[in-house]
């Protein structure tokens, strides 16, 4: 298997690429297990979570990655991963911190999204 | 068993008062299987844990949790928590904001740290 920051790069690379160009082809990355957390309200489950995706209000968005760090879980294979960053909002000039964490679980080769943690943070 | 936000509320609790009151207090939160990645760099095992911990250079510090979302693990009864805030350090009027990660794993009653990863998050 690859270490686990290989993964967590990958992942990442591949999560926010598909998020910021087509948020509905996230859906095979969760399952009915999923569960996501953002903004503080909680969705659990594939179409649940990919139809909050789907609703968020802004019709372009960016994630810049500023830090990546990844440790294994608790169970074989499966990796937390906590990422900090920028999103540009339909190209606003200012663009807002977040903070974002997986946990991805191994299954047939690759990974699902057991746990989707989203913050934005707001300054002092 | 307590739900898993009053557990993840009790532990930002105590984990940051303990913290900022005598960060060698920490210990018997962590054990030789715990891991903590500080601003990218590793450390695994209580006593590497807390020498990094001891080894920050600042004389006082202060968490101000901000936002606190919990989900369970994919192991029963571990949680994920996610924490954002500010940190203000030796009195200084401009905080520091900060991300962190935590799994809590349940052991006889009480729960250990066996993921911990914190960021601070600079602005654009």
């Amino acid at each position: 298997m690859a270490d686990i920051n290989t993964v967590a790069t990958q992942f990442t690379d591949f999560y926010y690429t598909s998020f910021d160009r087509d948020r509905a082809s996230l859906g095979p990355l969760y399952r009915p297990e999923s569960m996501l957390t953002f903004e503080g309200t909680q969705h659990q489950g594939t179409s649940s979570i990919v139809e909050k995706l789907q609703s968020l209000p802004f019709q372009s968005v960016q994630h810049k990655v500023t830090t990546l760090d990844a440790q294994p879980s608790t169970n074989a294979g499966a990796i937390i991963v906590s990422v900090t960053g920028l999103l540009v909002v339909d190209g606003s000039e200012n663009p807002l911190q977040f903070s974002q964490v997986f946990q991805l679980v191994p299954t047939g080769g690759t990974y699902f999204i057991f746990n989707d943690i989203f913050r934005l943070n707001y300054g002092a």
